[in-house]
């Protein structure tokens, strides 16, 4: 996934600058005095590939946290109309269900800063800022934008055309988001890694300009997780936006409907061993990940468990077990989360007047610091 | 300079949403109820071209100003950092320069609001609302990023890749700064008019996505005055960013610094009389120009008036006379202006506030409009 840089320049720096986590995180991970930050994505309930690949490790994190650390988590609601949202009720109920699910999972509002990006108009101020000395080069080697609309041909003038700007901008944004707190550590999933490199870039570029050591360069987070990927197909990774929506299991799923979903995922017609082969067994490799990362165990250790089943429903039931177990819980949580929409909009609120706080000390130095 | 809009469609509604103002404003110009806006790139104390092209309009829309009028007016000092400002100390005297030069011009702070662009910052927030709507393409289509950048060739990777994502997205920056206040009418130099015209396409797009019709269509005023050219090189226009410093006159020259210029500026070697021909004597065809835009008079009045004339030193003369005449009174109170550095802050301060109050209100309903 993580290829050499082609900001930072060279491997050492990049193995300085990314870290990949153990399947549980150990407070030497974390130094004194870190602030660690990152946002999600409002696209309604987390699924298993949301929480394993992302918001788990916030509460890690927050299980972990020091008097010193500050921790700012939140959902990324700017970026989320990046890909327009003209059915703005669901929109609202996304930003909604992100935030209960957040609670959900159990990070603790009172240990962790918990908003919404859009609370905080600063993030917006300082991507102007940071626009203003980012290469568009830089941006046009990010893969996200071109893959997010489905761009075939970076030669086709005419498609190209037709991507919004806030799409191509949307990493200058994610580096405003990271640098506004000045954040020491950003855990994030495998397809961001290539936006914090260029958050790195975009920091030093403005350190250089202003001549002073102002922004330090924030260090990747890699989830231990590998992606989760779909139920229905391993071609692709498990995506709200799967017309198949048994090929997700979410958060809040009953008991019967991960069972459903469960024995509906595709697999092979090999039962009598169980063994993790991503090429030639991706539905029983996805399975086998899954189960590795609510169970925080390698994958040798799941296998091991594992080597008594020799049928697929044996394995299947065993699977269902360990999410309904994991997923009790939180989906508990979320029900009643849901039933608050006063506490979740006192949660953003006041998670939003302690973000601000932080972001307009900072914004008022990088405003002097420019000339203004 | 105007050509058929591609976004607005019809010659028509081009029509209606471009005014060239005639030498003196009136009153019917400006309909009941507008909202009038523009800023002003704070390049330090203004030049000819600023004031005949530009800001001598805010002064005539202020005299003009009716109580159910607004008038928002300043720096966009965010615009200004497109092109990096790493000398931050002449940064900072630049914006103060910038105010004071209009305040200087007559521009009264109790009937205008006059504030720095980077004290609000919800034009940075509406910023990256509208960039999600606006289409890559049609700010390839701009012509002001390729001229700044000096770029000679779109199909250079390199070159373009350089070209920083500000100046790229400054359009729609622009649009927002407009937007913001739903401003009603801009009055802007022929340079800005494409951007104009994006920002009513950008507007348009708002309005579709979400069902209503929410933002005006702006309409662009354009100044009278044909474009000043420098002095020294009447290939280019009068500009800040000269080498050659005589071929510009400032607000705050002192009149043997005036005559000085006037008398270095290049004209031809015809003098038994002094003709407007932009083609065969462009030098006599500018100093025509500024005569006729500081005097508010028709180019043929001027040549009336300069009929008498048949030698290079009285026609020259009479040009200094008219400029010094014109300027006495800009460049005293500019003069006191400067002096209190404190006053200007106060002006910018105050006017921020009341620009906010206005900006924050329509951001909410922005937001509400977008299910945030």
């Amino acid at each position: 996934m993580l290829r050499k840089s082609r900001f930072i320049g060279n491997a050492r720096m990049l193995h300085k600058s990314v870290k990949r986590t153990d399947y549980k995180l150990h407070r030497t991970d974390i130094p004194a005095r870190s602030t660690i930050f990152s946002l999600i994505q409002p696209t309604g309930t987390f699924h298993l590939g949301n929480y394993l690949g992302a918001v788990r490790v916030w509460k890690d994190l927050c299980d972990l946290k020091q008097p010193d650390t500050k921790l700012l988590f939140g959902t990324a609601d700017l970026h989320a109309i990046t890909v327009p949202k003209p059915n703005t009720s669901e929109f609202r109920r996304y930003r909604q269900e992100a935030i209960a699910s957040i609670l959900s999972i159990g990070i603790d509002p009172t240990r962790a800063i918990v908003f919404h990006q859009s609370q905080v108009a600063q993030h917006t101020e300082l991507h102007w800022l940071l626009s203003t000395i980012t290469p568009m080069g830089s941006l046009n080697r990010m893969t996200q934008w071109k893959s997010k609309s489905n761009l075939k041909d970076l030669n086709d003038a005419d498609a190209v055309g037709a991507v919004k700007l806030g799409l191509f901008s949307y990493p200058v944004l994610q580096a405003a988001d990271i640098l506004l707190y000045k954040s020491t550590h950003v855990p994030v999933g495998d397809d961001q890694a290539q936006h914090l490199e260029l958050t790195r870039d975009i920091a030093q570029r403005f350190n250089t300009l202003y001549n002073r050591e102002f922004f330090q360069l924030p260090t990747t987070i890699l989830a231990p997780t590998k992606r989760i990927l779909s139920l229905a197909n391993t071609a692709k990774k498990m995506s709200k936006s799967d017309p198949n929506q048994n090929a997700l299991i979410y958060l809040n799923d009953e008991p019967d409907v991960i069972s459903r979903k469960i024995r509906k995922a595709v697999t092979d017609s090999v039962s009598h061993e169980f063994k993790y082969d991503p090429v030639l067994r991706p539905g029983v490799a996805n399975l086998i990940n899954v189960i590795s990362g609510v169970q925080r165990k390698s994958i040798e250790d799941v296998e091991k468990d594992i080597a008594k089943y020799h049928s697929h429903q044996d394995f299947k039931n065993y699977v269902t077990e360990v999410l309904v177990e994991e997923l009790r819980d939180p989906r508990e949580k979320f029900m009643k989360y849901m039933k608050e929409p006063q506490y979740l909009e006192e949660i953003t609120k006041s998670g939003a007047e302690s973000a601000s706080e932080i972001a307009e000390q900072n914004m008022k130095t990088i405003k002097e610091i420019m000339g203004f």
